[in-house]
């Protein structure tokens, strides 16, 4: 247990859960987050004034990872939720070393609940990601530690965050790009496909019908929040302090921060979730050397 | 005249040439520039951390470029090239009020040249940008400032860059995309379309085929560097120190640096122009309040 939950654990648990990705694909692992957890308040970052992590090198998105931690850590977190994908893979032991709270990240979720819901002693398994994730092999290390025997296969797939962005998700050209990338399983017939971004999620019904409807489809978004709900209650770090009245997505106990862009975050957070945030509010990340206000 | 120069204006002569661009697509810009200037060298700065620039807002984009144009300053040009659409469009007056030199943008030549190629009263010029190019209606406004009359319609072409980048330049899906952002033309038939965006040259091919080929293609590149050519020399800043033996596109005697990911930009670079820098340095780019070291 990290320093500051030891010192006044009730005070602790009322605290919000800290969330960040690299912009609005983070929203659906919100979403998950929020669904499960209707007593429980959310910070969400967006680096939106820096997105996309996936195309760059592991030096930057650790930076960039670091800065982002370190600015929700300072507002008062209880856990860190790491929704995005490439910042999980390359920077999430960077994370756990320089800031004292539970954190959890996408990629160990996402390859243990790909392992599980096949079983058996080989499942084989494919991974679509961004480019960096791919290369670091995360999701591969994280699935070989659940099962080593595992059979994996991993496709980068750089045409579909924009293509989730643009809002195209059953046009016919969103098909044909989804043909392309996933052919590579053809052959290697996967039991389970992990989602390994957290914009994927929204090309689901595309990447479905691409790989064939018996080929299961594993959300990371989805198993973090399972993960974080059980984290939470083995902590004992629950809210204890009920929250009157029903919960909506985006309502005014959740406080969204983005470091640009605020509208455009506002209107593609409506098209995911139903809902623009209440609260929103764009903010400069401060730097890892430079004082966090 | 600035102040530099009227100092020692010798001396200024020898100085580099400075390009910005949000990433790689500025090279196009280089290699128009290069191939008219053999006499000439050249320091690039691709912003390969913060790229995209095209879905960012005005203030993020005014700062990146402040920053990236403050970094080339110090390092001693004559004069700056910024060679991003997005930049040009957004953070010119502010650029030209920061630093003492000369700078020239890409949305006054493209849309110059645009006007003057097509000719007449009225011309009917169609424009394709990133997002925050149209929306900031600056190919509109310079089009309008050399022609009146001149008709516009701007496309924004999101899924353009991704596409160069991942080099799907004669794919389908490409032909597909193209065909639904460009559909907008069929009715207005523009007598050309002014390619709003460094990277959209790399999918010329698949442009005009769309477009039809009695539409001109105007490349804002291209027009950017035959304007630096008649200015060096209508300001005396030509390099008198003649450079021996023949240059070559990347050689030795121009500088490139990216602020991330040095390996994918060598490779992109191979692809645009066919040699990968001999000098390409990683950087970190001060803010704006930050010492410039």
């Amino acid at each position: 247990m990290n320093e500051i939950a030891t010192k006044d654990k009730f005070d602790l648990r009322s605290l919000p859960i800290g969330i960040f990705d690299s912009g609005v694909g983070g929203l659906t692992v919100y979403r998950a987050l929020h669904n499960r957890l209707p007593n429980e308040r959310f910070i969400y970052l967006g680096d939106t004034a820096r997105v996309p992590y996936g195309t760059k090198s592991l030096a930057t998105v650790e930076r960039y990872a670091l800065e982002n931690a370190q600015f929700l850590a300072s507002l008062g977190i209880k856990m860190l939720v790491v929704a995005c994908n490439t910042a999980s893979a390359l920077a999430l032991p960077q994370i756990r070393a320089q800031i004292g709270l539970d954190v959890v990240g996408v990629i160990g979720p996402g390859g243990r609940k790909a392992v599980e819901i096949i079983g058996g002693e080989a499942p084989r398994i494919g991974v679509i990601a961004t480019e960096a994730t791919v290369a670091s092999n995360a999701y591969a290390d994280r699935i070989h530690d659940a099962c080593d025997k595992a059979q994996i296969l991993q496709q980068a797939c750089p045409l579909f965050v924009p293509l989730a962005e643009e809002g195209w998700t059953d046009a016919p050209e969103t098909n044909s790009i989804a043909q392309k990338y996933l052919s590579v399983f053809d052959e290697f017939k996967p039991e389970a496909v992990v989602l390994g971004c957290t914009h994927y999620p929204i090309l689901k019904q595309v990447i479905q019908q691409t790989v064939g409807e018996n080929v299961k489809l594993v959300d990371s978004g989805e198993a973090t929040a399972d993960e974080v709900v059980e984290l939470l209650h083995d902590k004992g770090l629950d809210n204890r302090n009920v929250v009157s009245g029903s919960r909506q997505l985006c309502d005014d106990l959740d406080h969204f921060f983005v470091t640009d862009a605020t509208e455009r975050f506002a209107r593609v957070a409506e098209r995911f979730l139903g809902a623009k945030p209440m609260k929103l509010e764009a903010v400069e990340v401060p730097g890892i050397d430079q004082p966090v206000i």
